[in-house]
């Protein structure tokens, strides 16, 4: 399986964008908010940065999206560079077992998360990355963060989004509410979720999401190596909830899902991929997206696993 | 972080070896069973053959150990040999999120198994790569795939700890009955054991042991690439039971542990790696084993996540 | 609320035999084992015994039927006398919250099941009763206590159900191989087993089942007064299993179901009363039994709670 | 076993107060709020209400005390009234086999709890009895029937109680919010709790409380025999938390217990008796208060159980 040319990438991408046209089953759109309910389900697009620089991309990719979950690993970055390993008293690095939003396992294991993706651990990262700041000043860190790794300014929070999942956020609520009776939530849980829920709500264009993730590629240097990895190596095992196993199974390479449907998958040191399309299967990850980025990793021979 | 040379990496595992063997906090050896409670704590061993077939190794190298759960590897080759994907509708391929004899999560997920690393998917994964054969002929086929995957004929199964797990196994006969009621396992819960029991008592050296590694790191071809990078998958998510996020975290690569204290790891086109040490960290990985491997990932660079 | 005579209770049955030769759903009949399966489920039968030693009975009173679970209070109290409350080191007295069989809550609780009725319970039971003695010989003393209880010597073991039991017990197995691993059974899980399969192939009558409970609600003393106390409240509070305060609730009698369709039931003081109809409901207690046992505690005004 | 008529009961009281005086381990007193910490675990009252109507009380029983949990049984009675069984398809009546507080159950069973009488049951009924009235109009109707129940109208809600589990109810809130999320509860949870947190708050003597339980006795006519009758069955299975079997066992008698430290037990048609001990057992019921109820129960005979 030889390492391919950015030409022949080229029609990677348009045969990848040909084939999930095709498809009639596209998986169900969130409909827990009205403006993820709104999306149309035809869309797909997918984008990659090579480590040379050139960026490739198909479909859709001028479309803003919810990047909703996906915006966990900048908020992992930013509170691990507040925090260092202290944040893992808080949280472990062990995939669940259970749904995203489990409050089981809390329960279970006094008030530690299983990892910083769970709704629970993003929670806590949040809180951590937070301090004793204002959700406004961490807010204004994270985006400029995200500006810095996409290198583009045009990277906004939709406030219609996060109003919608403040309104219908009571399983976050009682997460947090949850975390605060253990002790492991330091501000009070509607301070934390007003900054989550407008972390969630940041949107960006495939194109933009791919230019993003060059930092966990290395392809471009904003936090230490060393930390580049064990975050890559925490979406390899917990990057899409209880669809873990089956993404690294089938696709072999770390990522993120979001439930706006967007994925962002990491080559190290070869591409930083980017794939969107609304429709999710059962563990909640974009059905396309999966698809789209197995077919790529099999094309490109670019699973970390040989 | 560049890329170390042969000669370099004899440096490295002499400075492991040393770093070990100042090691206080040995861990503790299992004793659940006479064979292995009776196993010296203070021996250390690591070897590595890379893609040139150079093997390198340091430390007690040629005492042969139980390799336990690493057997899992070996069983789920020969079974996806025998079934292909129809072995994933009696298995799933998702990390458990609880300790490696869970019987909790069987009834929860109505007898199919998380993954075949836990006792309950290997179990399953016996059952399978058994079909309507007796267990002799089983494991004679299993011993036949490890000794030309080592190069080795000098590979045998401990009769005398076969015996000992035999003697003590309630929980795994209460896993396989449990598997048998809910309808997914085809033979007898005894007879499957009996094969199960015997695969766990093979013993191997550490030389040997990261010899018959090398199909997996693509050093040599005994099964088609893409099953071995689906195989790698599964040990990097699900290896070492409810330290298997952590494991990818420290170490970066794909690896399977036994309770008797080994490690198999794979450096995907690079190296095929083993470890031994018989002391046990909390979760019941080789606690120095892992600590080795930590260091071995970081002075060669050879993480998979960049 | 008066309290009913004599006469008007004979009314009163046959109104409850009357009624329930009405019901179109008559649950489902146990079908695990082809003895059970085979039973017409039209049949239904009720037979009380009062403080003055009056028997009443309507339906289908002399056909000897399977008592199954019932037998687990009568191994109970051969255990009490056996080892007196030495007994609750090895088994709670809490409901459990979860079906009769499950293996969950044994692992969550280290290997103390929560109570004498649900299998793993029952099952330490007849291993405490067993002691150091052959089956046999406990089958024998179980079926004396039986037989004095009831008064009758044709009380018998359905040996075709016995071993029916056996071939089909793996979910009974695993939870006695997962009591053994946890060190809560003495003899080997094959041992216990055999005499616990052979207790509940007892057949009885309903006839014969309602004079055996005449102990339990003080007409008869076969054992202290203290002990039947506690007998009842176990029964009132685990003898239905996940519908025990659904029974305590509609109800209001001490109570034990078995698979096979019969339920003793206890108005202590008052009355020994037994019901069978075969077909099960959702919690696997029979149907028409807990109806017409609701029936006759509001037309007798028995409740134990006012 | 003879009934004891009341000159012999006030020597038995007498008894108990005297015995409870010289105990030494008297369990812990609730610390989450100050205003229970600061609770003098000496304190020690019991008091019963017969039949006839005669009172007899022994030790602390002029002194008010919070009677938290002890409130769900009149909420019950309020819901009850104004919803009748169609309260039932919000909440079960079965034991839970878990922490009083505990949210794992809902999770697996989608949002319904198990009984009134666990938080999460208590905070489903809190609402189904508010309605779409507002919290003050909920709490007079509630007042206004403890009082009429004791025939006190010095009766009150304990304010900085009130207020202090406000500030500390982040569990109760993660209830409430989970409940939300699982379309089980009308009113915001804010609202909910904040008339949860107030009738916790609650104020009684032993004597008041005694008194106010005469209606579940029978001897006062509140509510229909029959709905009497079935909050008794709850109260036998579901109240006392995870030490519902327990109690059922040693006392034999329906009761409700609060953090607090009072228990209010029903013998129905005989008496209504109330004890007071601000120390905890294990379980979080009063550990005194059990011990003198059991002393009580076995000297007068008065066990459901026979």
């Amino acid at each position: 399986m030889s390492r391919d040319p950015a030409p022949h990438l080229a029609d990677v991408l348009a045969e990848i964008q040909a084939r999930m046209g095709e498809q009639i089953d596209r998986g169900q759109v969130a409909d827990y908010i009205p403006e993820l309910a709104a999306t149309d389900p035809n869309q797909f697009g997918i984008s990659l940065v090579l480590a040379d620089g050139t960026q490739l991309s198909a479909g859709d990719c001028a479309t803003p999206f919810s990047i909703q979950s996906i915006s966990k690993v900048f908020g992992l970055a930013i509170a691990l560079g507040r925090l260092g390993d202290q944040l893992w008293s808080r949280v472990r690095r062990e995939p669940s077992g259970l749904a995203f939003n489990s409050i089981l396992q809390l329960e279970y294991e006094n008030g530690i998360p299983r990892n910083p993706f769970v709704n629970a651990g993003a929670i806590v990262t949040t809180d951590a990355a937070l301090g004793n700041r204002q959700p406004r000043d961490y807010l204004a860190e994270l985006l400029t963060f995200i500006r810095t790794a996409a290198g583009d300014e045009q990277i906004h929070i939709n406030q219609a989004v996060a109003r919608s999942e403040a309104k219908t956020g009571h399983r976050n609520l009682a997460l947090a509410h949850f975390l605060k009776s253990q002790g492991n939530l330091v501000n009070a849980p509607d301070l934390v979720l007003g900054a989550y829920f407008h972390q969630c709500a940041i949107a960006m264009t495939v194109a933009q999401l791919a230019r993003s993730g060059r930092f966990l590629s290395n392809l471009q240097r904003l936090i230490s190596p060393d930390r580049v990895r064990r975050i890559n190596a925490l979406m390899l095992t917990c990057g899409h909830y209880d669809g873990s196993g089956e993404f690294a199974f089938r696709v072999g390479l770390p990522g993120k899902s979001g439930v706006g449907g967007g994925i962002l998958a990491i080559a190290p040191g070869r591409a930083s991929i980017a794939v969107w399309s609304p429709g999710l299967n059962a563990q909640g990850n974009s059905k396309l997206g999966t698809e789209a980025l197995e077919m790529l990793a099999r094309r490109t021979g670019w699973s970390i696993f040989g």
